[in-house]
């Protein structure tokens, strides 16, 4: 393979993070998730110098996952919000807090705990299949060649 | 909050995106799904420099998704394979992915697509909740505070 840049890679996987950027990226869409959306918001619940919030911010909304809005004209001010394709990225968030959860030292506590609404249980994402319905069994998803 | 390392953060998605690295882990991490163990297999695939391969090799080993192990003595060659804390990762690998093909180009391929063994649908992933069984509707994950 070519050493090309990554989101021109014939995978959705390496497309995927090619849009998304790295670590401190996901901590602000995290952050966007909670319903924050001032650049001051970013900086201080993400633990990310201003230098860092301020690229991200340009690369998640050159990558159309957050939108800029004007929020006040005098003095200028704005805000970031999740696009829809911004916020198709929830069950990756999901699956992967999930993931970090499980893995984390057994006496570790989270500031915030994730509750699905309608069974009010904290929410643990389990993967299911679309067409059947089924919960995803390891070694059931198979690869084959694609159109690509 | 003090800028600190992504780690240290009581947030189980920081502490998730601390012990995959970058994109290149993550492709790395796929890789490694698909059976390849070998450092030239991972440079080959991945499109990343030798340097980049070696250094988050190094790392995933150090964060327990990867375990180097002595595939042959002489000349001594090592292979990396997925911890059952790395295999865990396959449904984070699955849901991202997903959402990259949902956001490509509408005439996009890709060199690989994944189906669902049991059923023989190509996989489309859906997060449901592990105490009720149903699928995790937009707006109905919850944060509350933590015990963190």
């Amino acid at each position: 393979m070519k050493r090309n840049e990554i989101g021109q890679q014939d995978c959705p996987v390496a497309q995927a993070m090619a849009s998304i950027g790295d670590a401190w990226s996901v901590l602000i869409i995290r952050e966007a998730f909670y319903g924050r959306d001032r650049f001051s918001e970013f900086v201080r619940h993400t633990g990310a110098q201003k230098t860092v919030v301020s690229a991200r911010l340009k690369h998640l909304v050159e990558t159309g996952i957050l939108e800029r809005e004007v929020q006040e004209e005098l003095p200028l001010r704005h805000r970031y919000v999740l696009t829809p394709k911004g916020r198709g990225l929830r069950d990756t968030l999901l699956v992967l807090g999930e993931w970090g959860r499980q893995w984390a030292d057994d006496d570790a506590t989270f500031a915030v705990d994730l509750y699905h609404q309608p069974c009010g249980h904290r929410l643990e994402p389990v993967v299911h299949c679309a067409s059947c319905g089924e919960a995803v069994a390891p070694g059931s998803a198979t690869p084959r060649p694609g159109g690509g």
